[in-house]
């Protein structure tokens, strides 16, 4: 029972809570809006109305719209150079993970020397000490699944050498995190569940994994609870204002574990496929990962952990002779990836050949590797490409 | 649910953290700290092993040790003034919840001009704006009841007109926080008792309260979980470390509650009280007001909050007739009352005299009339001497 907790962000929960950005204090006086490359941060008319709320409190702003679904190194270097020029003092992040994750990496290259990767700790990365504090970095997050408006991580990948890596340090924090589930409303259904089970695995793993504390296991079983009961009612009615936010509030609670305990393996593998597939998007790889995944580690690590995951998604654990107990969870996984209409993905239908396996499982150990430490079973190199096999379909 | 959350408090939690005073880097380099007038910190070797610490980092220090057990506003004003004169740039609290809240006003006030009470937002207090940033703040508890290493209130009695009232704002949340339950193993069983039942209180009121949100519901429920489960193992054996751990962990969650929802009229009443009379533990007087005031409530305010609470605390609320579930959670606090040792506390045996009682109810709401407003349901001043005579024995 030993365990740290540092989380600072101020977080404004709630419909309605994008208008506290024309309100509360702001980090600074000109601001780096980073949204996709899409059109509906403006269709949609939120970066109208960031712009105006900035407006109100007189702070200027510059767009840097060009993030994709999985953000690219290239991408980060390119804005900061011009947040730099424009003299930008923070940095927002408007949209979804992507373009949160891309803010907190600009915010880092806007305010320190040479390329990205000179600062990264994994791959062909350089591990170097990070010279100088970030600019401070506010979130507005339009969708429910990263979680990275309560947690330090950025993911970004190196396209040249099909490296996606996640960094982060008390600086990438950030400094506001406004979670507004109206900016949620128009997320169409196939993206919700998408995104809703990534918040479900970033809880279920921090869960499972060797780092996770009371405090982790606090947010991670409501995580768990929260998503079971209404990410399906999130995916089948879009427009449930009650849904939508019980999934904010799960996945706000999932960047909570991810800052308190840790991902998995899991993570690392399907960051390797969708390196190597970037129109793959990331809670899909991790649904077509999970049933094999979680059901490998089933008898390998202790079965309360799955027992207790099980009850808390409303399986009656306690009427199954004890030896079933920790397969309860692995029903509740289905019936969850079954009810949000995704029990029928398909790792071939997403371009992956099952010959690259052991390829994708080789990237995983080099260049996320530190996640495998954090499994409370050591896999071996055979048997992550057993989960990749057993998972391909 | 609409919410607000921040809590910037970096917290290491566990056995042997208190190490961690020598290795993390501090906000400072040379620290006033902040000790009881009693001989413990001295005697257990506490506080030799934070200077000690401190050393390790080239950190000096200067000791101040007059705080009594309901610190006073004179001590606040000295103390600053010392961290003034030797050129203090940090305060540590080391102690109990008297040690941490003085350490707190003092940070403020040692970078501050005129009194505490020029900023002080009930009773007498001027409410000024605080013109300068409090020093950074350390706090080390040795105890499990305020939860004050996770919130920023700071709770000082002026002395001269019995007014004992908490406030606090960002500046007085602590920059670290330390919670090692090996430095609570010799708090005798009574002030456990007490001790636990005030973090107790701190989430069974941050649960009813009209401020309460889904993350402090969270906190609270869990709270309340493990203090029903673990408070009267460690009153009974103060030298069981699981259950030490357990409490110290509760009081950090209750020390969240307090930062994210608030606590109720139930602290005002007691405030009045133990301003009255010093010498009434904090703990005691809200155990003593609890089963009178909860039971007020009872019918006024959902009945689902108590039956949660029961819920928590291992009652089988479901088996009970609907009408009597919310009913349970009063049984299950004088459980816990009963299995602490508490159950003949007596407010005439610490003086409180029966004819005081509306001078009690008049000062509750005149200096903490806030927490009034932060209720359910609105007391009025006869509701309040109501529910203090129904306490009275
Ligand atoms: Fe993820
Ligand atoms: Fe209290």
């Amino acid at each position: 029972m030993q365990f740290s907790y540092y989380m600072p962000t101020r977080v404004f929960f709630g419909a309605g809570s994008l208008k506290k950005l024309g309100e509360v204090k702001l980090p600074g006086c000109k601001a780096l809006i980073v949204i996709s490359a899409g059109p509906s941060m403006r269709k949609q008319g939120y970066l109208g109305q960031v712009t105006d709320l900035l407006g109100q409190q007189g702070v200027k702003s510059v767009v840097f719209d060009k993030v994709q679904p999985n953000p690219i190194k290239s991408h980060v270097m390119e804005a900061a150079a011009i947040a730099r020029a424009e003299g930008c003092d923070f940095v927002i992040g408007l949209g979804g993970g992507s373009s949160l994750d891309s803010a907190k990496a600009i915010a880092v290259m806007a305010a320190n020397p040479g390329d990205l990767w000179d600062y990264i700790g994994g791959g062909s990365g350089k591990a170097q000490p990070i010279p100088n504090r970030a600019l401070p970095i506010v979130a507005i997050t339009t969708t429910a699944g990263t979680g990275t408006e309560a947690d330090p991580w950025s993911v970004i990948t190196k396209e040249e050498s099909n490296e996606k890596i996640g960094f982060g340090f008390d600086d990438t924090f950030p400094t506001l995190s406004i979670v507004d589930p109206e900016l949620m409303l128009s997320v169409p259904p196939k993206l919700t569940a998408y995104q809703g089970m990534d918040a479900f695995f970033h809880a279920a793993e921090g869960y499972i994994a060797a780092c996770a504390s009371p405090i982790s296991d606090l947010y991670a079983l409501k995580s768990i609870e929260l998503l079971a009961k209404w990410l399906p009612l999130a995916v089948n009615d879009g427009s449930n204002v009650a849904a939508r936010a019980q999934v904010a509030f799960a996945n706000t609670l999932s960047g909570l574990v991810e800052t308190t305990s840790c991902c998995t393996s899991e993570h690392s593998i399907e960051h390797a496929m969708s390196a190597y597939h970037p129109e793959l998007p990331h809670g899909a790889g991790l649904t077509m990962l999970s049933k094999a995944y979680f059901g490998f580690f089933l008898g390998k690590i202790p079965g309360a952990l799955y027992e207790n995951m099980a009850r808390a998604m409303g399986q009656d654990v306690d009427a199954l002779p004890e030896s079933e107990r920790p397969q309860a969870f692995l029903v509740a996984l289905g019936k969850l990836i079954a009810e949000c209409g995704l029990a029928n993905l398909k790792m071939s239908e997403f371009g992956i050949r099952r010959e690259e396996l052991p390829t994708l499982a080789r990237n995983a150990r080099e260049t996320m590797g530190g996640l495998f430490d954090l499994d409370r079973y050591r896999l071996s190199f055979d048997e992550t490409v057993d989960i990749l096999s057993a998972a391909y379909s």
